[in-house]
């Protein structure tokens, strides 16, 4: 093959699969999105076929942070049937994309029987062989109502 | 100059700049505990001077995720000199390094005035200009005690 043929070869090749950091947000925010949809009917597989081997996660009702795929699993799977989410509205999520992570956050407000709870969450993706896993998950609640001030 | 002093240069070069994922993550904790001995004598400094223009930032306490780092910067100004932590004890540090991004998690008990208040922290850091600025903060409580359970 001669050399402008080639080039011509590359650049199709690097045009169809280099994505813009738009594309790469509106990607992510997919398939947190599909992993919210089946976390809301009881079903942690979503995020747990999302999440990476060393994923590490926080919650609120967690003692420490979870290291890790199997401690995320042992979690989950314990609530698996258990969640029942009427519906959520994510607001305002924003995707600041590196070079192979990217650092979704949002604000969401779960629905469940009438009652609203509002949550800030923070997901890091990386691009683990062509595919975005999950590697940090920090869920919080947002203003949560105690029963003392922290200091 | 011949190719093979040109090769040495780089090599003496590449050796000097290039930083394994532990030298990162040592780093990255210590620009942390600096900010955090700031903090907790009341100055927001360290943190500002560590933040990124384009920094996210949960806490407990905000109505939803801030942007930016003139709204960090409004929120920390309004608490300059009202922080009074006594001492400070990080947890299990871990940082996951990427190309240019780090995920900086721990767990961290505060102590004021007899009193230990427990958090969950995310801290992304970015390399920008050879410098390590966050530019997402995520602060949360471990297992608050609420007046509600969330659903």
């Amino acid at each position: 093959m001669n050399k402008p043929i080639v080039f011509l070869f590359l650049c199709i090749f690097f045009s169809c699969t280099w994505q813009s950091d738009e594309q790469v947000a509106e990607k992510i925010i997919a398939l947190e999105l599909d992993a919210l949809e089946k976390w809301g009917k009881g079903d942690p597989s979503g995020f747990l076929e999302l999440s990476a081997p060393d994923v590490v996660y926080f919650d609120p009702m967690t003692e420490k942070r979870l290291d890790g795929h199997e401690a995320l699993t042992k979690l989950y799977e314990s609530l698996r049937g258990q969640i029942h989410v009427d519906s959520i509205q994510m607001s305002n999520p924003k995707v600041q994309v590196g070079k192979e992570l990217a650092v979704l956050t949002f604000n969401l407000v779960s629905w469940s029987g009438g009652t609203g709870h509002r949550w800030n969450c923070t997901e890091v993706y990386r691009m683990d062989n062509k595919e975005w896993k999950i590697i940090q998950t920090h869920w919080s609640l947002t203003q949560p109502e105690l029963k003392q001030t922290p200091g």
